[in-house]
């Protein structure tokens, strides 16, 4: 059985990208943080693993293009997750019972209007949204609320008090990725997307003008970019592009070739069909 | 006198741009959040604001980026400080001491090196790096030490057990922002450099390829891009660039004007002296 691991509790919003992305006959491995995921895929610990890497209302999990340059380990998949926030508690709670309600600090800002409309309820950060529920069930927390998804709630035996919960509901998607030890075939028609990072040869004026030049010369459309600071050189950056196509594509080798003429280095980071939309589910 | 508020606690690096922003002859405001400055800067509460907006290992600081858009206040400084952690603890403690470390997790990760050959040390988060040395000092805490500036030691009467602590030292530096109610004018020579937010008017293919074009077809150089999502329209995005000049320049008015036809809306956050390298210093 294939065992794929994510950050977080059971419950989790990755748990369930992990259901999208590896099918449902898997064996799950939570763990405490996103170098964990990387290290277990790397030494074989587990066959997979699922990280998010882009939120829509909170921007890049910086941590994961990190972990992708400093693990190398290819990107196999992608979906997008819409997230849906529920307020839970232990049973028989109501919400004017709430002196707090625990979770991430990013799913506590997503339903930031809650704690408007609700001053006496204070929000506390917590490390994980499904952790949260876990923390009041198993702690029997009388008079503290979770936001998690309906899924943790129904995995502790918490009761949903308000769904959805967040300011925008509907709005708030997170992509995530699929790694592997090794990567797929490139010239498979459906891996319509890929991955790659470089750093430009220098930090020369116009450097990035004429990266992205390579592929909108070619038409090549760059669906997203993301910039980090290269360890060791202030004030130089390492980039991380996603475009359409795949290197085994005549226009996007060309494109490969003449931006590793401007870079100290390119590397694919994968090549994958792109991500559909999907809703949370678990099974 | 000028009064300027900064994150954090008296002895932060915060505090110490702060006097090389706007003097030393400042009233200095110590405040919990970034969204404190911008809101007290807004309403007169302090004439000046000192934020940081990117670090040469951590990245940009994102929530900065978000609230200038928020906000709007002007940019009219910039400058880059040399960040120097110190080991510090409460008088005659030694390293063997020291059961835990705490501090701001950017600088417990600075500083990883320290933790790894000291594994009986724990390293434990704290919401700021001044603030670690203020709480070992007000709660007497016999065995945990701090990560933060020798500035800080001093201030809260500290002995200093390592410095410097960095894995990497001489490579931190944070670069930060100085913001006001009032923009400066642009058309001063030594105002070289400006920021400004654009929206693309769609997420059509190539828009940052051509949105770079208005400036590289003009030998602008582009110093820094940064993208953030824009709130309610999951993928798409925002996005922030520093360039050098000020829009009073006919060539980069050129650029603006070319860059407006195909945004959303493009607003200047303003054009200030390019910042200078600075050490920690406290008068």
């Amino acid at each position: 059985m294939t065992r794929v691991a994510f950050q977080g509790r059971r419950g989790a919003y990755s748990e369930s990208a992990a259901y999208h992305l590896f099918g449902t006959a898997i064996q799950v491995h939570p763990v405490d943080t996103f170098e964990e995921i990387h290290r277990m895929v790397q030494s074989g610990a587990v066959d997979g693993g699922v990280i998010p890497i882009e939120n829509s209302t909170a921007g890049s999990i910086l941590d994961n293009y990190d972990l992708l340059f400093k693990y190398r380990l290819p990107i196999v998949g992608e979906v997008k997750l819409q997230i849906e926030h529920c307020l839970m508690a232990l049973p028989g709670t109501k919400v004017k019972d709430l002196r707090e309600v625990i979770s991430h600090p990013q799913a506590l800002a997503q339903c930031s209007n809650f704690f408007a409309t609700h001053p006496a309820t204070k929000a506390v950060a917590f490390f994980d949204t499904a952790g949260s529920a876990e923390e009041i069930a198993q702690k029997n927390l009388v008079g503290t609320g979770a936001i998690a998804s309906a899924f943790a709630a129904k995995h502790y035996g918490l009761d949903i008090l308000i769904d959805p919960l967040a300011n925008l509901p509907g709005n708030n998607f997170t992509r995530f990725f699929a790694i592997q030890r090794e990567p797929l075939p490139r010239d498979i028609a459906k891996h319509t997307k890929s991955s790659l990072v470089f750093a430009p040869q220098k930090n020369q004026a116009g450097i990035l003008y004429l990266a992205l030049g390579c592929f909108a010369s070619r038409h090549i459309n760059l669906i997203r970019i993301e910039s980090r600071p290269k360890t060791g050189s202030p004030w130089e950056y390492l980039f991380y592009l996603d475009y359409e196509g795949n290197p085994s594509m005549p226009h996007v080798a060309e494109a490969l070739a003449d931006l590793e003429k401007i870079s100290a280095f390119v590397y694919s980071l994968g090549s994958y069909a792109n991500g559909e939309l999907r809703t949370v589910s678990f099974q």
